[in-house]
């Protein structure tokens, strides 16, 4: 079964410690749409500028990535320039330009009013919500935020949340919009909101995914050299919404598998800029770094007598 | 198999946000005997002043802790007082005061000589290599060590790494020990300096253990209430160390589920002041947050085709 993602496409240009590029394809549906395809069809919704140079995303096209809700507006592609600090965690953004971006309304074409699962990237909440409301037959509906929504448009946010059965959010967001210093009672809170599924982003810490009361915890795949954490978090997504969309199913179990290979593809991002580790591994790459996961995480379980 | 355990004994003056307790029983060698011994005899090593109440320790004894190694000198108890902030995380040290630990000269009583399994808490590097020279036959020496001894003493320390099979250390100390900023070949560069195994202790993260070139990532048991995390560490080290001597094994997999008992003892450990938890709870308990953590990390693998 096909995923929907509505998100950003833009151009980024970054700096590390190590490195820089600038206008590099970036955007939270172009990450999206990268790592889901590897597992199912992709329905992608985002909006370019007249300068986008549209051979650069030919790789998604033939992975399987539908291109039927794309708009070419008048004007330039949304661009963002940022710069990683020594820890290659914290960033500072140099410069913000929307363009086209600012006046997103994303209406959903015919042939996507049917997808049953849909991932809402971190777009303007009220935006997120007209996207849900489109769909007829939604199965599984997760959503990105940010601190920016958190503060800035609460109502908004809280009135999205509640047609979400999954909210994808970094460990400091689940502390902002729950207003708990404890991760564990504060994303209790957050599911009091709405969405019954959470999934923990804790960047080189792992991942937490809290369905109902269960939890499970996903270490963070162990990378030597981080390149670029740019579009990380998106990879992620669409590592686990690809996966979950391919097996059809939205169990807990299901959940758990999904997270290992969003781990793995969140891995790769990492490892280069934009989106160029994950133009050129192959499916045998993720496997391996899935058998890695496993084997990081097993162990012989001993009752005391 | 005992396990011996060279440390401080202390009182201990904790502030949090939430609560404060004056001059309670603290110390390396307390919270590492107090988990060690719900699985193995514990044979301490530690020096308190004249004016240690005992009594306060007899739970301690009751668990098979020797004292045989415990020496009572003229002058007071080394004292520390902190206060913990919001995050309850980050601390200041308010005061040090050293008394009789200033002095502290471990010399190991004829029965314990012969033990075969070894904890080196965090005191100087050369009273850690003094220990481990009076050990005839040790099988498993493990050693903790803090920022302090990595600036301040680094050949002390580099000269006890070459006899220690096993260092615990947290994330940001492997990052000042190795120059390295990578964690990961931080810790190769330290397992270079002699210790095969790496305990990497990250808190509310969890912990990783690195064996040889094998890795094992252990989640933290997710408590919903941090009411003082001193003596976490050591009490980490204590559930370690014990279910490795009770055992009398030290292969990879054996050290795995020690991580896991390790990581439910710790969590008992923030839970209340001082080892007031570590004293009440039982066996049970251990077991029982032994399965969540088994059932929290549990997934099925799967391959893409």
């Amino acid at each position: 079964m096909s995923v929907l993602v509505v998100g950003s496409m833009a151009y980024d240009s970054v700096e590390t410690p190590y490195a820089r590029v600038e206008n590099a394809l970036g955007g939270s549906a172009t990450f999206f749409s990268a790592a889901a395809s590897f597992f199912t069809p992709v329905h992608l919704v985002a909006v370019v500028g007249e300068d986008f140079n549209t051979a650069e995303i030919d790789f998604l096209v033939q992975r399987g990535v539908s291109l039927d809700g794309l708009t070419v507006e008048k004007g330039k592609t949304f661009r963002w320039k940022g710069r990683y600090l020594a820890n290659m965690i914290d960033r500072e953004t140099l410069d913000t330009q929307l363009n086209v971006f600012e006046n997103f309304n994303p209406n959903l074409p015919e042939s996507y009013r049917d997808d049953q699962v849909v991932f809402l990237a971190n777009i303007h909440p009220e935006l997120q919500h007209h996207v849900a409301q489109q769909v007829r037959n939604a199965r599984f509906v997760a959503m990105d935020t940010m601190n920016f929504w958190i503060s800035g448009t609460p109502e908004s946010l809280r009135r999205t949340l509640t047609v979400a059965d999954a909210l994808m959010i970094n460990d400091s967001e689940v502390r902002d919009l729950s207003g708990d210093s404890n991760l564990l009672t504060g994303a209790q809170k957050i599911q009091a909101m709405g969405p019954r599924t959470l999934i923990i982003k804790k960047g080189e810490h792992g991942a937490l995914l809290i369905h109902e009361s269960s939890l499970f915890s996903c270490p963070a795949f162990p990378v030597t050299e981080v390149f670029d954490p740019t579009g990380a978090g998106d990879t992620f997504a669409g590592g686990f919404m690809g996966y979950l969309a391919m097996k059809n199913d939205f169990s807990a179990e299901t959940m758990r598998t999904a997270m290992v290979f969003a781990t793995a593809l969140a891995s790769f991002s990492v490892e280069g800029f934009s989106v160029d580790r994950l133009r050129t591994i192959e499916k045998a790459d993720i496997n391996n770094r899935v058998k890695r996961l496993y084997e990081m995480t097993r162990f012989q379980i001993e009752i005391l007598p």
